[in-house]
């Protein structure tokens, strides 16, 4: 499938008259940054950049792409079109990474025509991926290690959620509901049932044996149908001591997980889990921490990035060649949207292994820290692919590195700041 | 592209064991509802419905997607999936109607088995184009007739951003930046320069006579790379009055559109129209009213619900067959969950052509008012099709069929009373 037309329009316009005026071939460095965090937020997480490239890979414009291009643009763009592969270099953070104010998450390195052509699909992805890996690893820190599933599936676009999916176990989800990001991405799934599976039966019982005989005593049943002190007693009952978990999905969770483990302990099921799930966020996770809760089943709030829905990433012209193919450094001076012009460089400096500083320089100097940017397309080549199972390690690896501050839930300002030199 | 595997794992494992209990095959009824509206909205707008029909038309499982479910559910399930068609009925609001708490939005009628299986698709397509949808309903509003140019693609899914300029334009925007939406849905795109057009140039004259050659002095100048006031004059110095327009993407839009069309009213430009962008949500539209705008282009706000990324939809069982195969109202009694069990019809009671409430019974009664669900699917076969502009026309005459106060921007309860009957 053609990532070609996840464009804009005024990308083809700039493109036709740039073609026409002679400055569509001049060279160009576009960055991606955030000028701010949202709101209150310590830190943002980089994700997407595997499916960047995925998208620079089919950006090609085929026979229905050009047919409908023939209403857009004139016959040179067109014959551009046609031949169009990205034939530049693109850097960029590693999934996983953490990333401030100013970060250049991505730089974009080519003639105008094909660096500006890429602005929205670039920033597509980025932005809905990090906002989504942004939300999700401050859910896992706020987890403490206990589990958590991806389903929030049902609450945001079909496509979406696949990526948003992803997003979530690379930032230490345990498995999602998705089937497709399992077969797309080898996500771990999981998933049993749904009050629909209990109303079907003539009664709970009905159900609870259904499922039992069909997945075995180690399934999660789900209690809250009816009465929940009844659901947990058939249950046991059922199942006996063998039950792999009980879910819960209304009430207040702290609560009832209380209630629940006592009953289920004093029935002999002290080995059962208990699985919450029902609008949590990283808060009311973070609430829960010392309730009797075994996992956490995250929906809305995951896939809506819990408040942020998208990271406000932008994609701006930087550096290009002017008339004397001289390289210049360029930035708009509209109020209040502050640029800074010319081809970066990112290193984080540490302090006994804690991160102390983002420094972008307008110069490589690997003295400064380590490097942030990794070359991932070179002269129109895939080379910065990787496992996702490599980008999860390293979010993890990123998080030990982050001072205690950024794991505080209350809004703040970034915990690392970002220094331009 | 197959839709079988934009589905949460539970929703087969389920039917695995309905299919091992004998349950499977028993008549079901599931309701898509929404049990309230986004904090403070007045309505909601249904859109997707299309969408839905295209999903349950390729909601098939082929090699890849079965070889997958190896791993999942076991051979009787896997086979039963092999066969997949669904071949049940589907009733639904149309698209660009309004919604209210309860209103039934959309009505799966079959086998538990092909009926419990969609769920996850169905209310991913439903729940995010529907906020967008109100979203867009109350820009288009707010607008009080001038032009919108949805331009939110870059802050969203990549694919979102497809379905979200569609949702858009069926609630009034005149056109959209994104050109896949107008390949696909044949929505009219829009779209001339960003800041890098001018920044790729020794200078803004430079850049302002290129975009002029290539199209013409008809097409619209982005005047806030540097100075507002040199742009404009270098803008009308180089296209005369015959220029189209200038976008003003910075500052304080109502007062920089005062001073922009003074100036070009004193130089003559007095039919140049005034674009402004720049996080435009709702209200911000709404304090423009009495500015010199001409259009505006909405983003950010618009592809994220504008505070409301999910309508929330749910998709629950209400009415089935029990084991004496009657049919069987169902409904969960789980805290702060409310659901009403049985299959609903849906009316709208109008008082002098003004809709006075939204009807939901349990019985099919024409005298209610007018009915709101039509059928969409009949014994698998798609019947509900209909082209986008129909919608678009429908969502007009909705808005004139709402009562006054529906149209506050404030928050407030719906404009409608949702009455069960």
């Amino acid at each position: 499938m053609s990532s070609a037309l996840l464009t804009d329009m005024y990308e083809l316009t700039m493109l036709r008259a740039a073609l026409a005026g002679g400055t569509a071939h001049r060279r160009a460095v576009f960055e991606v940054f955030a000028r701010r965090l949202p709101a209150g937020r310590r830190y943002g997480v980089v994700a997407g950049t595997d499916r960047v490239l995925s998208a620079i890979e089919t950006f090609r414009f085929g026979e229905p792409e050009l047919e409908f291009l023939e209403r857009v643009v004139d016959p040179p763009t067109l014959s551009f079109l046609a031949d169009f592969r990205f034939s530049g270099d693109v850097y960029g953070y590693r999934e996983g990474e953490t990333y401030y104010p100013g970060s250049p998450i991505m730089v974009v390195e080519g003639t105008f025509a094909e660096a500006v052509v890429l602005e929205t699909v670039v920033l597509s992805i980025l932005n809905h991926d990090c906002a989504i890996a942004s939300a999700a690893s401050r859910m896992t820190q706020a987890a403490q290690g206990r589990p958590l599933i991806e389903m929030g599936s049902r609450r945001t676009h079909e496509r979406a959620a696949v990526a948003a999916a992803r997003a979530a176990y690379l930032c230490g989800f345990a498995t999602t509901s998705n089937l497709q990001a399992g077969l797309e991405y080898g996500i771990p799934t999981a998933g049993t049932s749904a009050h629909a599976f209990t109303l079907l039966h003539d009664s709970e019982e009905a159900a609870f044996r259904a499922q039992i005989d069909a997945l075995g005593a180690s399934t999660t049943l789900l209690i809250d149908t009816y009465s929940v002190e009844e659901a947990v007693r058939t249950a046991v009952k059922l199942a006996g001591g063998d039950l792999g978990a009980v879910r819960i999905d209304s009430g207040d969770l702290g609560v009832v997980a209380i209630e629940v483990r006592r009953q289920l302990d004093s029935l002999g099921a002290d080995r059962t889990r208990i699985v919450v799930t029902g609008d949590l966020d990283e808060h009311a996770i973070a609430a829960l921490a010392a309730a009797p809760v075994d996992g956490y089943g995250v929906g809305t709030k995951l896939v809506t990035g819990s408040g942020a829905p998208t990271a406000n990433l932008v994609y701006k012209l930087v550096d290009r060649e002017d008339s004397t193919g001289t390289m210049k450094p360029v930035a708009k001076t509209s109020v209040g949207k502050p640029s800074k012009g010319g081809r970066k460089w990112a290193y984080r400096s540490l302090s006994d292994g804690i991160a102390a500083e983002e420094i972008v320089s307008t110069r490589p100097d690997d003295s400064l820290g380590r490097p942030l940017l990794a070359p991932l397309v070179r002269g129109g080549e895939i080379v910065g692919r990787e496992p996702l199972d490599a980008a999860r390690a390293r979010h993890q690896e990123s998080m030990r590195e982050l001072p205690q501050i950024a794991h505080s839930l209350s809004p703040g300002d970034p915990a690392v700041p970002s220094i331009f030199s």
